[in-house]
């Protein structure tokens, strides 16, 4: 991984000049081509040996470029909101929408997590590494083009580099401590490297280790990478065309699917919902206020049919909460700020902190229901989905964030009937939209769809909770148990923990 | 201001629940109305006498709506990224869009400013209060609907609803010390607050003083205002239709504006300006060092004809920074979330923390160059703007933000030489559109939005530099050279302090 670049690559200082005169401008035209097809944004990783120069780095490419298409993030300890969220949430933050260039300096990789410190879980670091490559992968496949360099320097050249650095009073107090500490663990250090970048060298995001020690040759390196690597990308064909179909679901041969099993119907008085309601909302409230609540979020998902009940499931449950502890978040069709991102950044921009709950009505799923359906994803699209979703998830079950899916499902005839009631009723018509009623056309698309997220996405973390939904009652009974028993489980866990 | 609010206002158990179910209705009919409107957003305040029930409000009101769109937040102490930022900050942050409620709860009067403690400076007090003023009376102008209720208790009531609470082992925890110290000192603290709310008592956002001590009342009272305050502002005209023509702006009568004074044209040899931008960018590089930087932040603002060289001013600056330190927000129509907002909003959103330089490539100025140009804004809302701006870039200078301005004059002759020079060059043509050209032809027009613009908002703490920039080299170095002083002024202001 590393050989070649400990050649002792260097640039003189004529050629230097020559060259950087013309890389800057083809530099600037190319970003400019990036902000007019404004069609895929640029993310540019810098890591590297210590003192091998990625702030300097950083700041030449924003001196090339255009610094107002091109913003740069460093990412030191978290700061209180980022601590209260997944790892990956201050990442999602700042990603840039198409057409734009973000330097995030280490991104990923730099946790310090990531310096060897000779006693490292090998699972959890197996872990970690899967999750990058996981994001790396669904970031590719949205279109983001990801440039991941490594700045290398030998064992000789960064003891050389320190012994300069501190050997002059202006630079002595860029050398720390764990710059030493790194030269004197070179071997091993590199050998971790090597490693983390061997196993996340991708096809779409692949290393790109330049040898650092010659500034001259690291610059016009760096700087030639990301021109042509921009170049290529805007040559290929567009994420649209470049869509393949995908292997068709073949649904199972008899024609019975998951939710066609589902019993609907079920009986229960106003007077028994009101009782049990009330001691649910208890129930629901008191878990709200225990002490280790303030240690976890909640995020509840409500999807289904137009008019399965999802509104009045909410606010059965928030009527239970203090409004400062929750929100209701409605998906509708993206915003113009929304569609320049991969399509997880509008949910990630609403994962709540600790101590809070919060409700999507309707959600990321919209991926595997109505874009699949409406055909506003293609098959690959939607396909690699179930499993970007299934790792969002995980990710927020891994931050303390219980995930609890509901899916609430009406036969055919009941949806109708409650149509027709929201037209008859004038404070319930604004419920009811000629778009309801086109959806409803495509009602076995829609139920073929359910079926396969539910089979596909009911993990044990974040299993869906199959609500039947005939009877708003006993939905509503349903969704709050199934609510608070897992707030429950996991409470409990914590204190047992503690 | 309290006096109707202690006459001992009750409502019966059974006349609540009869008003109860209608209020509901009738409340999420016109929430929904809201939503269809889509025109302007609601903002609910809740304050009042400790235990008068403002949580309980918030939780009945959000029961009573759809909680899909409205959102509750409450302010305790600001978290790092609030703290380093000005105090408005993180109300802009979570202000409704158009068709949505958001229940701010105390609000900027949640601050425990307000509190009396029996030592405040009157000056510090009036120009709070200012400030509160200011930003109410604008977000009115802006379409958005204030609500402010203020929960009262008397003396005796507050008394005997903090013994009951204390004695009961459940809701004893809910008695603070701040509640106890509120009590012994009543008579001075309502005096305290009558004086605020008198003062804060604005024709477009007053003050709903609501007795509290029977919740039935006080419920339906807020309930109600809510409802008819709302119904009330979707009957009016639309903002748009609202507004009035300001009186005309008289320029000077013998036609001679402040920019055709300007001398535009300065020699300097290339030589001489890459040494003394060397020393500039040098200054420019050490103030940002300067450990005291990290108390403060800098805004630059780049405004001036197309083509006066805006972008190669702004180059220098981030040439001699340091990538993580600065951003460059180009400013250019808003997007569809940015229109949902007041105009200040979007601009709100790209305040750096200390420690931290932005740089706008136009800005808020568009507001009265732009917009009054092309007509985009009424005269009423442009001519306010001024005021406003004004106070927007006051509350930056409190918070240790530098607001440094720049506009960059070019000679109408000059601006058709770069646009010729820009057509003609490949590379250059990416900086050339047909929009350039058409704004060209309102080249007077501008100059006189420019000249009112930089009469009317040119205060002390930021007054517009006005660059001579036929010539780019002196440009870029007089940019360079207010910076640093700017800069330099703060940093040694901030010593002394030290």
């Amino acid at each position: 991984m590393f050989e070649s670049a400990e050649l002792g690559h260097c640039i003189d200082k004529q050629t230097y000049r020559d060259e950087e005169g013309k890389l800057r401008e083809a530099l600037l035209n190319i970003q400019y081509a990036l902000k007019e097809r404004n069609e895929f944004p640029v993310v540019i990783i810098l890591g590297g040996v210590p003192t091998a120069g990625r702030g300097e780095m950083a700041n030449l490419l924003t001196e090339w470029m255009d610094p107002r298409y091109l913003r740069t993030d460093a990412f030191g300890a978290p700061n209180d909101e980022e601590a209260a969220r997944p790892p990956f949430w201050r990442f999602w933050r700042v990603l840039p929408p198409k057409g734009r260039i973000g330097i995030l300096f280490g991104g990923w990789y730099a946790d310090p997590f990531w310096g060897w410190d000779g006693e490292q879980d090998a699972a959890r670091i197996d872990r970690r590494i899967e999750r990058i490559v996981r994001l790396e992968k669904m970031l590719a496949d949205e279109g983001v083009l990801v440039l991941k360099f490594w700045l290398h320097l030998s064992r000789g050249q960064l003891k050389d580099r320190l012994k300069k650095l501190a050997s002059d009073k202006k630079t002595a107090w860029r050398v720390t401590e764990s710059d030493q500490q790194f030269l004197k663990q070179y071997d091993r250090q590199i050998e971790h490297y090597r490693d983390l970048l061997m196993r996340t060298n991708l096809a779409d995001a692949p290393w790109r280790v330049v040898e650092a020690s010659d500034s001259n040759y690291r610059n016009l390196s760096v700087g030639r990478q990301v021109l042509e690597t921009i170049e290529h990308q805007l040559a290929r064909p567009s994420v649209k065309q470049r869509r393949v179909d995908a292997p068709p679901l073949v649904s199972s041969i008899d024609g019975v699917r998951l939710l066609d099993r589902l019993k609907l119907d079920y009986e229960l008085s106003k007077d028994d919902y009101k009782k049990q309601l009330e001691v649910l909302q208890g129930r629901l409230n008191g878990l709200s206020l225990h002490p280790k609540f303030a240690e976890l979020s909640v995020i509840t998902v409500f999807e289904g049919m137009d008019a399965a009940g999802k509104g009045g499931s909410i606010r059965r449950i928030t009527a239970a909460l203090d409004a400062r502890v929750y929100r209701v978040v409605p998906i509708a069709a993206p915003s113009e700020e929304e569609r320049a991102q991969p399509y997880l950044w509008r949910f990630w921009r609403h994962i709540p902190p600790h101590g809070h709950l919060t409700v999507f009505d309707r959600s990321w799923y919209g991926r595997v229901l109505v874009e699949r359906v409406e055909g506003f994803a293609a098959p690959a699209e939607w396909m690699r989905a179930y499993n970007e979703i299934n790792d969002f998830e995980d990710q927020l079950d891994d931050a303390n964030v219980i995930v609890v899916k509901f899916w609430l499902a009406i036969s055919n005839q009941e949806q109708l009937r409650r149509f027709e009631e929201r037209q008859a009723v004038e404070w319930k018509r604004f419920k009811i939209t000629d778009e309801d009623w086109r959806n409803r056309e495509k009602w076995e698309a829609y139920i073929e769809a359910a079926s396969d997220m539910i089979e596909r996405t009911s993990t044990p973390t974040a299993p869906w909770h199959l609500i039947a939904a005939n009877n708003k009652y006993h939905a509503r009974l349903q969704v709050m148990r199934h609510l608070c028993d897992a707030l429950e489980a996991r409470l409990k866990r914590k204190e047992k923990k503690a």
